[in-house]
């Protein structure tokens, strides 16, 4: 990991040459997702492994999961599962056998191939806030419904930050925009104001495929290009307890087919749709994303898929969702050691119960983010921007866990760690000795530019120069950043062609009338 | 550990009838110092810490470091060390001997033996925030220098969080007593507020005395009483680069001979005092400590000793310290991989450099809290309370860092991961089968008053929710709660013999001057 926090990010292969765009507002790291050098945190024993494997296999085995998808349930009976009215069932030895073909990692390449990303082994990528309904910032200062504009907005931002590594779900959803047009107004948005990895919503197979042709649009891809690799990627959830829905189904299987990406993330908050238990609910989050990772493997042996995790639990007091809470934390670990054992990617998320951008938001996120860290997760949703339980997405959020999201990018630098004859600096101790300090030197000059983390929006000035500049407080600072950046935003290069080509397609398709809504 | 956020701390052991007192404002988790059930993250391989142990061992060797006490340098000198002037170098056979003398643990017993804490092993306990001399809370809004109010403020909030395992230093520094007799009147308010392990300040030899005294009147202990096991401690830093001045090692000594508990810290910030590189910073820091563990072991084998860090970084544009970064948080880690290689107790910190207690604040601490628990730190120096790099104290952050320690304290309870069949919850699972939600099951009920951590300044009601009762901030949720811990705040039991004798012990040693202050 090259940092050079004294110079702006202004070329250096082909990566920086496409990032120098709408840079000049702050000194950012590079493009460089991180790999994760850290052992991870295992809360679990092998037995505990074992336990959790266990009783997931016996909820596939014995209680079984309910399809509400007719091709689906096909698909699993032709395959040999036992299939009852909608309940599929199938044995551990079937269940492993298709887990088996699973890749341990697999690689999303957008259409601009110096953001591809890796999925899976030592990975780690973020993403933006994805789907929240409603809007907050400091200057509306109250929660509003999401808009075009909006979203906008904080795809801006998704763009412009080198530590988002890919696009997710719509970062607010713009409810202005009728709902059967709307992905194709988002994914045009989507696919122009950013160059990084895309998500589609299974959300009907319009949608599905909507998305996925305006995906091949934007990379100049022919089908067959377009189907040789993943270039985007679908999230479903399933229906806790122990179903999965027809759309998310539908979505998962077309994706399938045309060998995109596919991760599956059960919503399992312990005490609500799950056992109060936290292994219980990693239990039956396990149980409920392996039967997707079964049919996806069984329509395409090999198939790129990521088992995600949501579980956390609900404030037992009045049955609201908790986020970023020690058991959080624990069932996040804890699903890191089964995807490990299953030899699976992981998913997991930033998130937090906060209403607003205060110290309560960054402790519950800052907690997420480093179970995130700790558990191995590859990919984490929801990185920068959320808030509310994800119910809103707020751009001086987004801002703030940007800085997080930098630093743990920065700690996942091994040079921080090295310990040569350079770095235990044995003569450059000797030289300074017992009376004076280490500024000067040789060795402190040769380094001080990237020695150490800069940040963009910590303020690291003492009170009374922090005091002076206007004492404003970070979520402020973050506003203030957030004007200028979507205010000097430039859109990164896409060629006149494929902007009308893809132009071209949302015409046609809104001409047509876009998706159904009554799904 | 056993949670029980329903319900009041209100009995059960000696513990929680001792802490009842002034628990009406708010539900905390009891008394319960947790133990670090992870496996500590550990940036070095073997190779890593060889280096940095050998970096330290050559600096003890070849460079020295200068000991500006007449008396250690005679200790120094009888046991076999090169002292040139002020200049100690010893070889590393002899580091070692001496080192393995100190204990791997030891406990501090304060005036209330239900609050003794053990240093040591995978035991983990939280101080308060010590020595700021300047003070900021939302009511008066500006950094202002801290008075002996504010100062007992403080010191309840540290006796009123049983999350706080000792008091530390001075909460704030109350510049409103003189310097002659400060270290009396606050050691009388720390006594009589709190009942927790009490610390000295190494500040000329009146300044030991007094406090050891003090202490030993507290807990109605006789001379050999006191001294037959640690009653409280000292913590030193060093004067790096490379030296140890004349009161601290003055007090390390004082304190070593009647057996109190010993914490040397150097203060190596990476590009000014220490190298810019992260382990040359920490084998310095490793070499200065090392010293000082050294003299405790000649003049007392066997002495109480815990290593701790505040190896950081600076801006390297302004040249001022910054906290809770990522090089911190390496730094960290490293020198919990020190202390494990040579045997000893830890101590880290909770830091941060932001001026206010906004999301910075709480970023910049979780990332030192959480570098203390992945470091295998023992001690947690400033762990609730601390802004501006040190040298502001805010009840506000006291309050907002002591939801992070419990969250903290909760994620190492080990039920959270237990996996026996009862938290598989097979059964459970079957019950609720596709259709229902886990609520209202047996399963549930059986464990939703304890299966989860409640917080008590984290707000998880909805957006409109919290609108309705004010739209009110963290910080401001905090002031509020601090105004109301204060206000109705209790003192622990204390005899009055007891009392009378630590009154009257200041009124003589004030009316004998106190302690001269021209050190």
């Amino acid at each position: 990991m090259t940092e050079e926090p004294k110079r702006r990010t202004r070329g250096g292969g082909r990566a920086g040459a496409k990032t120098r765009r709408g840079t000049s507002v702050i000194e950012q790291m590079p493009w460089n997702p991180p790999v994760n050098i850290d052992r991870p945190t295992e809360p679990l024993g092998p037995e505990g492994v074992a336990a959790i494997h266990n009783g997931a296999m016996r909820i596939l085995e014995e209680i079984g999961i309910e399809i509400y998808n007719l091709e689906a349930l096909e698909i699993f009976r032709k395959a040999g599962c036992t299939v009852n009215g909608e309940n599929v069932r199938m044995d551990r030895d079937m269940v492993m056998e298709y887990v088996a073909m699973a890749p341990s990692e697999f690689v999303i390449t957008p259409r601009n191939p110096d953001r591809a990303i890796t999925i899976g082994g030592k990975n780690l990528v973020f993403g933006n806030v994805s789907s929240p309904p409603n809007y907050w910032d400091m200057a509306i200062n109250r929660k509003v419904p999401g808009t075009r504009e909006m979203c906008r907005d904080l795809l801006k931002l998704t763009q412009y930050f080198n530590c988002i590594h890919f696009a997710g779900g719509y970062p607010v959803e713009p409810v202005d925009i009728h709902a059967s047009v709307r992905h194709l107004d988002v994914l045009y948005d989507k696919l122009t104001i950013t160059d990084k990895a895309m998500h589609a919503y299974s959300l009907g197979k319009e949608r599905v495929e909507d998305v996925m042709e305006m995906v091949r649009i934007s990379g100049g891809w022919t089908h067959e290009e377009f189907e040789a690799s993943p270039k985007m990627y679908t999230n479903i959830n399933s229906t806790s307890p122990l179903k999965h829905d027809i759309p998310m189904l539908d979505g998962w299987m077309r994706i399938a087919r045309r060998n995109q990406g596919l991760v599956v993330t059960p919503f399992t908050l312990a005490g609500a749709m799950a056992p109060v238990t936290m292994a219980g609910a990693v239990t039956q989050s396990i149980a409920e994303a392996l039967i997707a990772v079964v049919l996806a493997q069984i329509i395409r042996p090999g198939a790129s898929v990521a088992i995600g995790t949501f579980t956390s639990n609900v404030d037992m007091k009045t049955g609201a969702p908790a986020f970023g809470t020690p058991e959080y934390m624990r069932a996040t670990q804890m699903t890191g050691q089964l995807c490990r054992f299953y030899g699976l990617p992981m998913r997991s998320s930033g998130v937090c119960a906060a209403n607003v951008p205060d110290g309560q938001a960054m402790w519950e996120t800052s907690n997420s983010l480093w179970a995130a860290v700790q558990s191995g997760t590859n990919m984490v949703y929801h990185a920068a921007g959320w808030l509310e339980g994800g119910l809103i997405a707020s751009p001086e959020k987004f801002i703030m866990d940007c800085e997080i999201l930098q630093q743990i990018q920065r700690y996942m630098a091994p040079e921080i760690c090295a310990t040569g004859p350079d770095e235990i600096a044995f003569d450059a101790i000797k030289e300074v000795g017992h009376g004076s300090h280490f500024f000067g030197i040789q060795h402190t000059q040769d380094r001080y530019t990237t020695a150490f983390y800069q940040p963009f929006l910590s303020d690291w000035t003492n009170y009374e120069g922090w005091e002076v500049a206007g004492g404003i407080w970070t979520q402020e600072r973050a506003h203030h950043m957030f004007k200028e950046i979507v205010g000097s935003f430039e859109e990164p290069p896409m060629d006149v062609a494929i902007r009308e080509e893809l132009a071209g397609f949302v015409a046609r398709r809104k001409s047509e009338g876009g998706a159904p809504t009554d799904f």
